[in-house]
């Protein structure tokens, strides 16, 4: 592994998947399990061209390449965050199979082409930019709040970068369900597989994963409830199981952060 | 209790709610589980005006008679089956509070006016009228496929008879759910609630019960997985309570019925 320059409130975290490391900052950008679950969740070709969008410090792209040979783009507007993702990619010697663009997701069609990428995965800021943006920084107000792109720019951006017949997968909050499942529909992405995340099995869920199809008809599988916690607290067998098919602790992402 | 006439094939059950009996045909229409879950999921105004849509042979009106004291309307196509209805409701001496009327639920606000009420009910035919259709009378296939009317009819009804602020509650297959949650706010009505109800907490959904408000801002709860059965193939706790709720059996309906 490579030597690596840290900058302030950096710092370096394993990711304990193919023996990664990922460079990490509590004020800056920290990657939470929903990066993680996209990962496991989305249908991953074997080969062919993957884009990362809103890709922060390049967690999915890293994590990506446990299951693909395929060639991964992250773009992340945020040059801090880009230039983090930019120097994990190289501490893993991964610059061969991953790219990372700092730009605009709403322009970047405009580089790489329409319809190009065989999967679109994007965990993008969450809220809407009017909510609750109280004491905090203006780096992780741009990764968890609506500021440089809305819901509808990241549904436009994806449906421009995949290919007819390429899937695009989403992870967002189920507050947002009914807009992300009727934009999709607008720039022609079918929703194909959708599975919401509840804490425990008796609480609402608090994350939704949806994948959907370019140029499909819409025919949804409703996937079996992803339950985080078991009645005692513990970790459920199939959250263990996705860390660990990724060689990962649970301990190594910030669950808890509110993005 | 009044007496009954019973024509050829039909036969007299138990609705066991409030000790109310039910015409049932298993030629030509029995309830199903979705009809009991969707009674107890809306959230029923104790007074007001409550219509059923595509009413079948009356049981959410029946079923819905043990939470409110409102006027309920139940509007079905198929002469026989109003008529199944409407002998059901006079022989649970109910007419002062159900009033079933046949007709195209298409035209049914040209009768009724616009924006008459302050909940609307519907366990529409889930099913697009090109698949699967063999081996099954028509009363059936008009129950089950969207013959007499689309899922846009069925939604555009709704919205026409809902008054502003009021809610819309449906019962359907998630292989639809992106199409309903579209067209709803195509029509004006938020979803507010989503619970998608899954036969063993392992399995994928097959049913998902959806609440709409009109007029108001997309936000949706995700609610807890209703799980039907417990791992020793038992009805789970929750399904028991919902039956003993209504003090129904929980034998008394048709869960297997293949809307």
């Amino acid at each position: 592994m490579k030597e690596v320059n840290l900058n302030k409130h950096e710092r370096l975290d394993d990711l304990l998947c193919n023996d990664m490391q990922i460079i990490q900052s509590a004020e800056v950008f920290s990657f939470s399990m929903d990066a993680v679950l996209l990962s496991h969740f989305c249908s991953v070709p074997t080969k062919g061209n993957i884009i990362d969008l809103c890709t922060g410090n390049g967690v999915i792209p890293l994590l990506l390449t446990a299951r693909t040979k395929g060639n991964i783009t992250g773009v992340e507007i945020q040059e801090r965050l880009a230039d983090m993702a930019h120097r994990s990619v190289e501490l893993n010697q991964l610059q061969h199979q991953i790219r990372i663009d700092q730009g605009d997701i709403r322009h970047y069609h405009e580089t790489c082409g329409y319809g190009q990428f065989d999967l679109v995965t994007v965990n993008p800021p969450y809220m809407r930019d009017s909510t609750g943006r109280q004491n905090i920084n203006e780096y992780v107000a741009i990764a968890r709040h609506e500021i440089r792109c809305t819901l509808e720019d990241v549904i436009a951006a994806s449906s421009k970068c995949v290919k007819s017949g390429g899937k695009v997968a989403m992870v967002h909050r189920p507050s947002r369900i009914a807009e992300i499942l009727m934009i999709m529909q607008q720039y022609r992405l079918a929703p194909k597989r959708i599975r919401f995340v509840h804490p425990h099995v008796h609480k609402e869920a608090n994350m939704v994963l949806v994948e959907a199809i370019s140029d499909g008809k819409p025919d949804v599988r409703l996937l079996p409830p992803l339950i985080v916690y078991e009645a005692d607290h513990q970790y459920s067998e199939e959250i263990k199981r996705i860390y660990n098919e990724n060689n990962m602790k649970v301990e190594s992402c910030n669950e808890h952060e509110q993005q």
